[in-house]
């Protein structure tokens, strides 16, 4: 697929909906059930989602147009969630989500971005020139693998109840080296 | 987490839910996209899971519910959607889902199932013997994986246009060789 703004948004839009359905009133052993130490739940990828809905994304796409060519973007705090988020509920911050991933769209959408601005670089901490383009497509894969983590460590809290059948589920068995 | 009946529909009653927030009127790029010959697009894979509310899964608990020790499952055909869902939209596939899945979980928590019931046997065709328990289990398993699936396969159709950003998402390079 080549890279299109609205293609991404109609991605973009849905993540908070599609989590809600999945997640919102499930029992608190599909949703705090990681995959091992330092790895996330369920409740982490939704807390994690809105930290880079509040620092990442939208920041630095503002960077990318504020056209310098050596703006540099600040580093994605993959554990901000942790002391922002104890004590929460899921069901409000799958709202929290909502809203924020809600504004964002918005935003972007109100940018009716051309292909120069797409194509605007700023100096990423670790990968270097990375443009608007990739950033945005990124914002849509980094959605898609968080949901595809959120359901492979959701099936793992059943590894041990499959019996036999787990020869035929290799979500049971993808990443056996944990990671966030 | 152990083994609870309730905790299972829980999550089977939302896999409908979930797929519709995801996919229902998202361009065909994200849709019918695949990760290569032989692997499921998302639009396979809502045929391949009302294949198993239609073929599989109550079937199954039904041999075992008639209490016969040598009772057998038939294979699970993995590519009967295709022929079946020529020409339909996936609009109607995903409503076809939420009712067939609907029924099923109605039937499902009507029975009460006992744990004498859960530990009932039958005969996989390749498997050996497996329980009822481990039946609902794998139900709830695979729904999961197939969901972590369709995320992964949209994901990457992105997967050339994240630039640098690739070494930072690993759902873009999982399973690198395909599977359905």
């Amino acid at each position: 697929m080549k890279f299109d703004v609205g293609a991404s948004i109609a991605v973009l839009e849905r993540t908070p909906a599609t989590l809600r359905a999945l997640l919102d009133g499930l029992p608190e052993g599909w949703t705090q059930g990681n995959e091992g130490p330092d790895t996330f739940s369920p409740f982490d990828v939704v807390g994690h989602l809105i930290d880079g809905e509040e620092t990442d994304w939208i920041p630095r796409a503002r960077i990318l147009l504020a056209r310098q060519p050596d703006g540099r973007f600040s580093p994605y705090d993959r554990f901000r969630h942790r002391t922002r988020n104890a004590g929460r509920s899921l069901t409000s911050l799958l709202e929290e989500l909502d809203r924020l991933r809600g504004d964002n769209v918005s935003l972007l959408r109100s940018w009716r971005l051309t292909d120069t601005e797409l194509n605007l670089q700023a100096q990423h901490p670790t990968l270097g020139a990375v443009s608007l383009r990739q950033l945005i497509a990124t914002w849509v894969a980094h959605d898609l693998g968080h949901l595809a983590q959120v359901a492979r460590v959701m099936a793992k809290q059943y590894r041990a109840e499959v019996g036999p059948w787990i020869r035929f589920l290799p979500v049971l068995t993808d990443h056996d080296v944990p990671r966030s």
